[in-house]
């Protein structure tokens, strides 16, 4: 795999350039033998530099082909092998407000792998319930049914204010990576990969276009 | 401003450029003089190598000195105008799901300036309801309440097989940028701004940690 310690920048780009694969891989009407791609291709789709994209994709071997580029189906497999995307993840919830019940009912996480299998609420008024075909149950037994599911990633969407203190009894589990949509900075040993999801972040990109 | 189309992978290191900013001004405990900041803190911050930070802020004038970097608050204020974060913008919301909800009581979207003017849904039992203090109309009224509100930034969640036509009313009520949680490919004339968010991705950074 990987030579080294790869720059988190590099992985974010990696995802891209798998989003534009399965992209192509699309259009071209899920064909099994896909031609080559090269990396200007890959650059017109991305915005991302040529130069770039070869020297991030050296990181981890030698896939292209001088002239040629890269074989698609390869690159896209070897990408997803990278990025862990050839397996299922489980995944739990904690909150099961608006944007947790949102979240377990967008559609785009089952057909990518990753398997929401519990949501954890501290309100008595809801637990026992379910969302979709999810229970929720008491985030008191979250450490528990993490250890005993083996769970993956957690998923936190409670308020700022006990984000803190859920991460802990995640990692009190054994979670070793969060997703955090919490309006508030965790703070968790290093070991523990915590991605920090700002959706504000998505609108910034709009207005530099409408200020144009 | 810029000199010449500015490449979207550009415009995304900005805004994480912006953000490291903010975070150093925080850090700084909100003294109104920040020194000046090189590149490579920058770097270390966002995982981008400081020669791309030094070319992407080229596109924008000459911000630094030579051996000091860049002063810090000058550059923070640069950006802000660049990605037109200097300013307010309305924003409607097409759906109110849960994820609808879940966006309208999201408190990061005020604080930056992005202020949700109406929400649009087509459930009779929905319409004329609150959602905080955020009235539901009649999706039928959107194009009309854009075009006398002037909005900006429509915001789709709606089910994926009504995007479509949710979207066009949009642009027939004057919108220019929207930003689509839907699962599905919008097609707009050209000189509409879209952003597809897709949350799984948020997760594929941390899976390729988990991978390692």
């Amino acid at each position: 795999m990987a030579k080294g310690s790869v720059p988190s920048a590099v992985i974010n780009r990696l995802c891209l350039y798998h989003r534009c694969l399965e992209e192509i891989r699309g259009a071209e009407g899920g064909k099994d033998k896909l031609n080559y791609v090269s990396s200007s291709k890959i650059a017109a789709m991305t915005g991302i530099n040529p130069a770039q994209i070869r020297k991030d994709l050296t990181y981890f071997g030698e896939f292209g082909k001088r002239g040629k580029g890269y074989p698609a189906v390869d690159l896209l497999r070897e990408l997803e092998k990278i990025l862990g995307l050839d397996r299922k993840w489980s995944v739990i919830i904690a909150g099961a407000g608006n944007l947790g019940k949102a979240l377990v009912r967008y559609k785009g996480f089952s057909s990518r792998g990753f398997l929401i299998e519990g949501i954890f609420d501290q309100d008595p008024l809801k637990i026992g319930k379910k969302i979709g075909h999810i229970f929720i149950y008491d985030v008191k037994e979250m450490d528990k049914f993490i250890r005993a599911k083996d769970i993956d990633i957690g998923v936190l969407v409670v308020p700022a204010q006990s984000a803190q203190e859920v991460a802990e009894k995640m990692v009190e589990g054994g979670i070793k990576a969060i997703l955090n949509f919490a309006p508030a900075r965790i703070d968790l040993p290093a070991k523990i990969r915590i991605h920090n999801v700002d959706l504000s972040f998505e609108f910034e990109e709009l207005t530099y276009y409408l200020s144009q």
